[in-house]
């Protein structure tokens, strides 16, 4: 097997609400050191480094997340950094980075990768990856990772797939998407466990630049106007043309825009211990746990507490008689939730939000 | 009725481990500005100034506190801080304090009010302070105030007295004292909440300075020669001398060494608000709260949240779907603690003291 000329587009936009109050609009879940000692983004590059050098690499963002993101990661080269003219969902800021792999090689495949996002079994997942390369260029196809559904969860998208049509590629499973789903209610995606052929919808993708222009123009024409004036922009080097260019694509996700539309999709299994880290009780699967089942950042003393979770760094928390809390403090902002209801968590930052005095806290 | 030389002797040398985080081996309770919007000491001082003004005032404490409290009442004059030798309970402490008021005016009336404790209704606390004064001097008793048992509380000591036998005296009720009780099993205090004609000993006394002298030769001879050294080194106006009498007092409380031991001893009814603020959930009881039951201190978010007390003054904190808690927020250290189990907040600090980094939080 040759080696594929693999590029790396990492997501490194997303503004999480969820983790608040460490995670802020200036400082999004990317940004923390939440699922490692690194944070999320950096341990995204450096896990993707043995497959694809700095130079390979794109970290896609808004300009104040790139002046971050640049901070944090002082050795990749400036090229590395694309700024989004505005934010516009996925499927533009992909359109955009595709388009300028697609300038220098259309054979090259693009590795879509969200900044934050945790791997836990980081050889399997270079494995899959290059798999995953190899399937999407030889089959001209695009590819998802779907993670196998452990419960019936309903903050994901699911992505039905045929399970008996699969094939082996590079030593890895292939097989034909039948058709994507939203965010189910609970009772559906019961259903869609128990009937098996159904994976989360990771956000992780694979395509090749020139499939990628093939699968727009035969099924998405819609998204062609702006494809055509991005390549003409990026060759022009005009800024002001890019801007554009960028508007004429639909502010919608790369799934609804593209993928669900495109034939010849095929999902990877995602079989590297994924997890989206969606929200604080994720890390309590994460952490490791003193006897108790406490998982602590920062000295801690505990009477008689259970399952919770403590974020307070560089002061001494104590719990007394508590069990199931999740207990952040971020400084000037003071978190105490019940674990099972950590969603809530953004409803907080809208209250914040319509609240003059407490806009400093978002 | 005549206008009586009334002394007021603030026993202001607590050291409160219970509202840790707050409260600090160096910022005891009545150092805190939990009860009100003044610190508790200054409180105290503000309560009584209607009937005894600051020249007949005595603030009883350590070096340490001394100083503290020099600070947050500088208006009062030098002569009003006394400064125990070493901390030996509440006998030594007044029997020093009441040797100073005996050599000044063997008349005058001293009132023992401990710098730590909520009086709701101000008025009536003066107006049964008076007739306290009055009962003490009229009768040459000792009396002391006790408070009408709402609940079978296990954190006071009790005081059985005869209500067949109470006398007015200045609009106000006094009954001999049959018995003082050590802190009760709660089935014990049951009994006496049931039995009727028992007290909670408040901790609050008055006496009148020769009766005081008089008692002690009478009922507890053995603090006679602590008493006449006392006496003789504050004529000498020794420090070394003073010291030296103060050891030669049994380190014991008042209660202990003399109360108990004394006859003629008056229980008067403390009809008047009082709370010890033993704890962080009695400020349940005395805060403002929210229409969910919340009460706190600072900037405050709540989501599907009850009965929770906040003390983060200066941050903002948010709760989400947590119920009878309590959240003290100290700097650099942070409490969250099940609110019926508030009383091992001092466990904590128990076990803060046996670990080398973790003593600075003590």
């Amino acid at each position: 097997m040759k080696e594929r000329d693999i590029r790396a587009v990492i997501l490194a936009g997303g503004r999480g609400t969820r983790f608040w109050p460490l995670g802020r609009a200036a400082r999004p879940k990317q940004f923390l050191r939440i699922a490692g000692p690194e944070p999320m983004l950096a341990e995204t590059v450096r896990r993707i480094r043995p497959l694809v050098p700095p130079r390979r690499l794109t970290l896609i963002a808004d300009a104040a997340q790139t002046r971050q993101a640049r901070k944090l990661l002082p050795r990749l080269p400036p090229s590395s950094f694309l700024v989004e003219p505005e934010a516009r969902n996925t499927a533009p800021a992909l359109m955009l980075a595709t388009a300028r792999v697609w300038l220098e090689n259309p054979e090259a495949v693009v590795a879509v990768l969200p900044a934050d996002h945790l791997i836990q079994d980081r050889a399997r997942f270079l494995a899959r990856l290059r798999a995953g390369a190899e399937a999407a260029a030889r089959e001209d196809a695009l590819v998802i990772f779907g993670i196998p559904p452990t419960h019936p969860a309903t903050g994901f998208g699911y992505i039905r797939h045929n399970r008996r049509a699969g094939r082996k590629i590079a030593g890895a499973s292939f097989f034909p998407v039948l058709g994507f789903k939203e965010k189910p209610e609970l009772a559906q995606a019961e259903k869609y466990l128990a009937a098996g052929g159904y994976a989360w919808n990771s956000g992780m993708f694979l395509w090749r630049a020139g499939v990628f222009a093939e699968k727009i123009r035969r099924h998405a024409p819609e998204l062609e106007p702006a494809w055509t004036a991005m390549i003409a922009a990026l060759r022009s080097k005009s800024a002001a043309a890019l801007k554009r260019a960028f508007r004429l694509a639909p502010a919608l996700s790369i799934d609804y825009a593209l993928m669900e539309k495109a034939e010849g999709v095929l999902v990877a299994d995602g079989d590297f211990g994924w997890s989206d880290v969606g929200a604080w009780s994720t890390l309590l699967g994460l952490w490791p746990k003193d006897a108790a089942g406490n998982a602590v950042r920062g000295a801690t003393v505990t009477l008689d507490a259970r399952n919770c979770l403590v974020w307070n760094p560089g002061r001494l928390t104590a719990l007394v008689g508590v069990r199931d809390l999740i207990v952040v403090e971020a400084g000037d902002a003071l978190l105490v939730c019940d674990a099972a209801l950590d969603q809530r968590v953004k409803d907080v930052v809208e209250l914040l939000k319509r609240s003059p005095e407490c806009k400093k806290y978002i």
